[in-house]
């Protein structure tokens, strides 16, 4: 576990401190002195003798007092040398600015390999390499080679990039936000996003922990790691590359609708992280948990003194799975005793042009008074006779007598900069648009369900774990091996996932004599390792009913077959005909994170639409509940139209016995159940096909 | 049409005009006179001798020089006296930004009234009442009681809510955008948007037009309009109140699944409208669209001097239609040549936190020149050695020497604003995040579309158009009227769509004896006016091929109905069963545009999935044709997985047939082809179930 003192150190050396006003030696240094920072700067350079007013020293070994922590900008070349003074000095605390390393290639990454040896060795921890640095706004400490000074704050910023600093700057102007830390990770060679989050879970300045992240180091550790943080405070993270990957070829469904962003999506949503799409969400959505109680409920009133923001408001609200607060009898009365007649006193509370400062903070006091309103936004237009900063001041003043979130969304702030500081002084946060500030309390309603689910115990089910492995090396293939058809479902049957009973018939009087002990109908499937996709070939026939049947459709489907070329074919598996939904259940193995699990409506549609959800083993009953409900066509299979409500218990425990399944047979590289049939309540389920690649 | 000086006028009264700082009467005034304006301004009052140094009138009709314009800010009471005097004075252009008309209930209403009888009499056209006024930054003129000196531009706004100035004002402090005209249009009682969009596509100052609407005057003149507009110049729009609507209760598929909301949006696409969803989206449209010469073709090149800006612009380019251009290996080459070794000098172009303006300047000329590039994207973070006025400069000079459009997104906008008024100069759009350039470039390369889809003519069948007539006036219910079953589909045959052969049997007896006549298979479906989804009742029967299987499933489904409390029983229709994918056409009366087309898949996908599209009628060849394109489900249709392609051909014919049928009988309220059945490629469509409510 990183320090939770590293980034408050209690000294530090600058090594590479350059007396060159364009080098980034210089920036930096200049940046530390500057900002405040109290305690001990030495910098140093074998070829200067004072910068910016300080003594240099010609190498850390030199400095006389302790040294808590080196931030070292020399060229690569130099980097060994230094790294190795520090050891010799004791110091374990590195923010290795220099960049040539393996961002530059081969050279790069040998120095990488050998930087971590010195750091394994001794002890140490780094921070980058070819990263920013970092910034600690409680100890005035700006230790990065970019300017400008912020407003202290308590959202802490983790990035992959140093261009989000500037980002999170030009928003923090605008809005007047301001942060605890900012930590560059450059490289991540050491340091990685995991260990500094898992440092601000404690960290005491940082209420809402943001990080913009290009990959996960370690996709295990963040998953569990993530989950524990963000029961303590927000994390939200804006992970970017999400149309890099997902275009791989693959044999399975599961394979291809399963693609890298999907499953990053399915970690952060099962471990209560609020993701962001763009920077401007990440400001936004941390803007108002960073300043704000938390809502307790859904339900959103407006103020405004303009119709056209509250309209816009309403239709975000409506978009965004929030609701619009009703006002009580009483609240609509008291409303219409002090607004302009022609106003409207229902939700969205609107002024009109007419709205006075003193308007507004008698409607705030009544419509936070009103029990039915969890949070409110307060729009102001500076038009007519409103006074901007009186208005400010109401709403600074009245809401923190109520334990509610208050967002505003004052226009024109950059020509009231002085009226609104009442607000930024008073943590009521001012978002640049109506939407933006209904995006804010959408971050924080889905923060809030998080935080009111309970953390639910994994599920065990006992099985015939032999069978399994029996079936899993029985088979002769070489890797990567596909199993298919009956070994398949052997594999689920063991797993207590019911199956179609089947049975391969290699004529067709085999299969006329395989029915007889089955039972009518049945389902006639060709079996051959040539084809995948069995009904484009014409190779499923379904409702055979009679030995005539049989004999007719076996030799079709064999025609069918040889027609496109296909020649290796070993027979034809029969089975009794399952009746139920159709829905399809998968697996694919995750370099990062184990096995996605994958549930989707089935037959066709599955690929067409990409109706289908995704959670990463293992999975909790909650998890399972909610792939069922995420999907558009759930509906088909709660029972829509007067069709019978499907036996969604039963699908629930076979979507957790397939997670169980992946859990213990990490060979698993992906696995189709297609399809699996829904029966009618308390009638279960019965997986139909299955194949698996290992 | 209105008069294209209208806004423009070469002297003007401010009727109204007050000496108390706190009135809109002095700061409309004041505005006036500090805005620029030229001309004459004659301020009247009955009660002030002298305001801001002008001589005041007591009346209208005293001023001895022409006027050419009337603003008008008295008391509501007060309105009908001093639109007679201008009445008297000649006056016929007024602009009424006095409130207490429609918006204020009962009284106001009749005041807007009587205000609009006078308009007509004396030929006077009124902007407002209860509007902000309009800005003419041609002739520096800010004729609104906002305060603030926009940047002249090249944008229009017509807004129906003042407060949007606001919105467009703080995004032009932001990114140094301006706009040609501002036009309230308040109540819009006579000057409706329709008027000046009309009005502005042939003002030479604007280049882009952008509406604010919160609903349409008169959609039939909307539309036409907007089409004819579009091709002129972009016409953007975000319209609000999209929540309002749509939950009516309705007894048709159609009904339920076309919201105004829809047919909005339906319009917006077949006249070229481009639709914002967020006052952020209509900047960024529009402010890309007005500086920047057109795209040619959808890929887009980034260069970036910071890894994180350029993969979210990937992102974005990825997510929103537009390609990631392929370099020639001769730019990559070049590019080499010129930029650090470990950047990346294929797209995105990542020139590294060592980026200098020089590399910026060769690598823009390098990547500009490149044939497979349409549209540039500049990223640069303030960072290292790079010199942002330098890069800015190198920018703007570059850029113009290409027909493509370049658009930046240079951070930290607030703290180099004189480092980038090089940009600003050469209209160079500045955009505040990569994800917002992306945006702008989707807009710009949805208007190229358009621009490049030639007009269609429209389409006419000859049909039987007495059959539909009699059909509709034979029947015999009340309104309003319900007609399904044979009569509606007795409709469709005769507007020339093929539907299944159908007849009512009123008894087993006759259902068998209809059965031979027809030729099994049959398919029959119960009939009775209290029963509106069949499928639930278990009314509907498929597949029937024998005497025996008729005389069952007739029992069976009189059983059905009568156990869920229907009585009133009709018989049952006989219909040769048809074979093909089911979808669903439909058509929904709407107030403000005509008839809506629906097109989506059937079954019960239709509801769940809500997989459908819209156009308003009448219907292009196109309109149909990007109907059956645009669902989800498309693939399905066109032959996905094997399945054969279906007669794309056929049912691109049936929908404009039915849009024909709702031009020539605007009685249709309401109308559901469920299910159609969409054949094999040359097999055509049959229309199973139709239902009209008339």
């Amino acid at each position: 576990m990183l320090d939770k003192d590293f980034f408050t150190p209690a000294s530090l050396a600058v090594i590479g401190a350059s007396g060159n006003p364009e080098k980034l030696g210089y920036v930096l240094l200049q940046n530390i002195l500057e900002g405040g920072y109290q305690w001990g700067v030495y910098p140093v350079n074998p070829k200067e003798r004072e910068i910016l007013s300080r003594p240099v020293y010609a190498n850390v070994r030199d400095i006389p007092d302790p040294v808590d922590l080196a931030l070292v900008v020399v060229p690569g070349q130099a980097v060994m040398g230094v790294l190795q003074d520090c050891a010799a000095r004791g110091i374990k605390r590195i923010v290795m600015i220099s960049a040539g390393f393996k961002e530059i290639g081969e050279a790069g990454l040998e120095r990488e390999r050998e930087m971590l040896r010195l750091a394994e060795e001794n002890g140490m921890r780094i921070l980058g390499p070819n990263c920013l640095g970092f910034i600690d706004a409680g100890i005035k400490l700006n230790a990065t080679f970019a300017s400008g000074v912020h407003e202290a704050g308590n959202i802490a910023l983790v990035a992959q990039s140093g261009a989000m600093r500037q980002s999170f700057w030009d928003w923090a102007q605008m809005t007047g936000g301001g942060f605890s830390k900012f930590v560059s990770l450059g490289n991540a060679a050491n340091i990685t996003e995991s260990d500094v989050i898992e440092m601000l879970r404690d960290d005491e300045q940082t209420q809402v922990i943001t990080a913009y992240l290009e990959g996960i180091s370690d996709g295990r550790r963040f998953r569990s790691l993530a989950a524990a943080v963000s029961r303590v405070k927000p994390l939200l993270v804006l992970k970017v590359g999400r149309s890099a990957a997902g275009s791989r070829a693959s044999v399975s469904h599961t394979g291809s609708l399963a693609g890298d962003n999907e499953i990053h999506e399915a970690v952060f949503r099962q471990t209560g992280i609020i993701q962001a799409q763009t920077p401007e969400q990440l400001f936004d959505y941390s803007y108002g948990l960073a300043t704000q109680p938390l809502l307790r409920g859904d339900r959103i009133a407006i103020i405004t003194n303009a119709g056209g923001p509250g309209v816009m408001a309403s239709d975000a609200i409506a978009a965004s799975g929030l609701q619009l607060a009703k006002f009580s009898e009483a609240t609509v009365d008291q409303l219409r005793a002090v607004m302009p007649s022609f106003g409207s006193s229902s939700n969205p509370v609107d002024l009109t042009g007419g709205a006075t400062d003193e308007m507004y903070r008698q409607v705030l006091e009544t419509v936070l008074a009103d029990d039915g309103v969890d949070g409110l936004l307060v729009v102001l237009c500076p038009q007519g006779p409103v006074n901007v900063a009186g208005t400010a001041a109401a709403v600074a003043e009245v809401s923190p007598q109520f334990d509610k979130p208050v967002f505003a969304n004052f226009m024109g702030a950059l020509d009231h900069d002085a009226d609104l500081a009442v607000l930024r002084e008073h943590s009521v946060p001012n978002y640049l648009s109506p939407e933006r500030a209904v995006d804010g309390f959408t971050a924080m309603n889905r923060y809030r369900r998080w935080l009111e689910m309970e953390v639910e115990p994994a599920v065990k089910f006992d099985y015939d774990r032999t069978a399994v492995e029996q079936t899993l090396h029985n088979d002769s293939q070489s890797e990567p091996r596909v199993i298919a058809g009956q070994p398949a479902l052997q594999i689920l049957e063991a797993v207590g996932i019911p199956t179609a009973r089947a049975s391969l018939a290699t004529d067709a009087e085999a299969a006329v004599r395989l029915a007889a002990e089955i039972g009518y109908p049945v389902v006639m499937k060709i079996e051959s390792p040539d084809i995948v996709h069995k009904t484009e070939f014409g190779g499923v026939v379904v409702g055979l009913d009679s030995t005539e049947a049989i004999r007719a459709a076996y030799e079709t489907m064999v025609a069918n077959v040889q027609k496109h070329g296909v020649s290796r074919i070993d027979g034809v598996m029969l089975q009794k005909m399952a009746t139920g939904r159709e829905v399809i259940l998968g697996l694919k193995r995750d370099a990062q994170y184990g096995h996605a699990v994958l549930f989707g409506i089935g037959g066709i549609y599955a690929e067409v639409m990409k109706d289908v959800s995704l959670r990463v083993a293992p999975l909790t009953r909650r998890d399972a509940a909610d792939m069922i409900h995420e999907i558009r066509s759930y509906a088909l299979l709660a029972g829509a139209r007067g069709a019978e409500p499907a036996d969604l218990e039963a699908l629930t425990e076979s979507l957790l016995r397939l997670s169980q399944l992946a859990g213990d047979f990490p060979q698993i590289r992906e696995l189709d159940i297609n399809p699996l049939l829904v029966a009618k309540i308390g009638e279960g389920v019965t997986a139909v096909d299955c194949r698996l690649v290992i």
